[in-house]
């Protein structure tokens, strides 16, 4: 027994000697994982073991950014990025064609798959982090859709007080984007520790959050592997075509499922404050247009609606989206918020920009929020943080 | 729009001659990945991209049966399995010694990382089914162990009574096996079906379970990939050094979670029956191994006790256990149930065996179930279905 403490000590010795004590482990590791770990300057190193692989390759942010990853003799291949933006990135492995997760990381659900991903701290990151402050909860509930003939699951965070109280909460339906599913703003976006410490620091009304999965429609093409014999799968869709997608599903089913079937659900069985004034519906790109168009079809169920980086594009009010935008006195009566944000380094910033300049010539009153970073989750949970506590007040 | 009516019709009678309707998208798969599909006699075909691969292989059941994919023009890797036995099967992927998830598939915690899954439906799938019966909910909580000094993520089902009543309930703490997490008895066990379709058919009384992670402790090897020149990770352990290392648990870390901190909370936190005779704890392989250590040592808590396919081996009651089992009448007047099961095809199927000829012999009641079916969990779905109407009666 004491040799074995003996040789216990000498092994952490060793290990603060050799430097490792100064790379973490990301959250996003499933427990245990030594790899990836992050170094001092947010560089990560990934580590994979593919004995017999040709060609091994770190898939950064889904493929914006790819990495060889060098084989040693241990049939480990491995790689260092260089320092990585703070913040949550989605990321694959590649090896020999083959790209697919990373064993020693959690999965989220991105590009119609299950994908790795990692968590890159900084001093930005309390904002989401679980604290101790009183918890809401993230409920998984099933409920059946006319409109599409089956089961759904949805997430819905109920805020801390809700089941201790008798009162009545509003609702925000918060909604993914394309390729994610109704698991990304708890899992990837981390809303209810976002609500929770707004609700604790009285910044924020507590409210529930409803998740539900906007890839419901026709007009998306299938993921890989397809059939044998048929057209190989679409990339993802441009903006634009992304646009007219939802503009599309308008006449088909998402709009359906939320107007027809979510909301009665959800005010039938949650005590909600079942008006519109107590109603939001937002979204992150994808999630950003349909909000903003399924919003402003149903102004008689919300009268908030939040775009992130969204596919809302709108160069002339008075026919683009079917002339919603096109009487502003209307809109600004009608609507409580209308906010807009895009990050200068997103590729939507040019037609979100034109979207904005759009509103404010037309003089349709909304927040437009130009801040930092690209496309992901990292702007996303910033968006929520400043969005919610324009909610319901 | 006439033309492409008459093309929709040519594509589904193409689709009906070539076979292809005769083939299933198992309810695994990611929303409209069609691979793997199931063919009629059970066997399904995997079918992966990985251009530039020298050897593909699905490792169904995480290995135990091992089939080599066939590589197309199209770049694709190709196999069709001989006929599954119907219920839920691990899998995985390996490309040139690279052992990772079907994209096709949704992922499942198992192994200590997240796997793929499929599952081969049959006639006795019904039971695990959603129906359209009052649901119960899964609700994800969050709460701080001081055992661990952190917070811990933990599944909660409440029957669907329960937020509609100011009813009090009983609860079962219900274990998942090694390598697995809090996830697995809803997202692989699906107990929230199993006891919504119970409690409809008046089968079980409305109760809570609590999902816990079991994998807390010190014995537990890390998974791959270790860090350069660090042993290879152990492969999972024996039955006999599982049981082992759930007595050193016992002085540790998850004994006291359960005891100290986890029953405090759900007590503190919903609207339980707040005595022994309302709890149960039960679990399966490993979670089964600590539901009887746990539980014998904790009968203040618990009185009802289930070990499914269960690391729990008894020789000598008089020793085993640290003699929680020497006294038998003792036993027999404290616990209501103590229930013992596994399957016939059960790599544990001998030791546990015994350990139920040694309870028989010493003459202590339990509920003995050899049923068909391996360490899977087809077996314990049903295991829960047999289990949970003998609670709380």
């Amino acid at each position: 027994v004491k040799f074995n403490t003996g040789a216990f000590v000498v092994v952490l010795i060793c290990s603060l000697c050799s430097g490792q004590s100064q790379t973490r482990v990301p959250s996003t590791n499933v427990s245990g994982s030594e790899y990836p770990r992050l170094n001092e300057d947010l560089s990560a190193t990934f580590r994979v073991q593919a004995d017999n692989a040709q060609k091994v390759q770190l898939l950064m942010d889904l493929g914006q950014a790819t990495y060889d990853m060098t084989k040693g003799a241990d049939g480990f291949s491995e790689v260092t990025t260089k320092p990585l933006l703070p913040g949550f990135h989605y990321y694959l492995i590649s090896v020999d064609g083959f790209a697919s997760t990373d064993p020693g990381s959690k999965t989220f659900f991105a590009a119609r798959k299950e994908v790795s991903g990692i968590e890159v701290p900084s001093s930005e990151s309390d904002f989401f982090a679980i604290k101790d402050v009183p918890h809401g909860i993230v409920r998984i509930e099933w409920y059946f859709s006319k409109t599409t003939g089956d089961w759904r699951r949805i997430l819905v965070y109920t805020p801390p007080t809700y089941e201790e109280s008798n009162q009545r909460y509003p609702v925000l339906y918060l909604q993914h984007g394309w390729g994610e599913d109704e698991t990304a703003w708890s899992h990837q976006g981390h809303e209810n520790f976002i609500l929770d410490n707004l609700i604790a620091a009285h910044k924020a009304k507590p409210m529930l959050i409803v998740n539900e999965n906007g890839m419901t429609g026709v007009n998306f093409a299938p993921p890989p592997p397809p059939r044998p014999g048929t057209t190989p799968p679409a990339p993802p869709p441009s903006p634009r075509s992304m646009a007219n997608s939802i503009k599309e599903e308008r006449y088909t089913l998402f709009e359906s499922v939320i107007a027809n079937d979510l909301v009665p659900f959800i005010d039938a069985h949650f005590r909600t404050i079942p008006d519109r004034d107590h109603r939001a519906l937002a979204g992150l790109s994808m999630g950003g247009g349909q909000a903003v168009r399924i919003g402003m079809n149903h102004l008689n169920l919300f009268s908030y609606l939040g775009a992130f980086s969204p596919a809302f594009f709108i160069d002339d009010p008075s026919k683009d989206y079917d002339g919603a935008f096109a009487d502003p006195s209307k809109v600004n009566n009608e609507l409580h918020l209308l906010w807009l944000g895009v990050g200068t380094d997103d590729f939507l910033l040019a037609p979100v920009t034109q979207s904005h300049e759009t509103l404010e010539r037309a003089e349709i009153k909304h927040v437009w929020v130009k801040s930092s970073g690209a496309h992901v989750w990292t702007v996303w949970r910033k968006y929520l943080t400043d969005f919610a506590p324009r909610l319901f007040q």
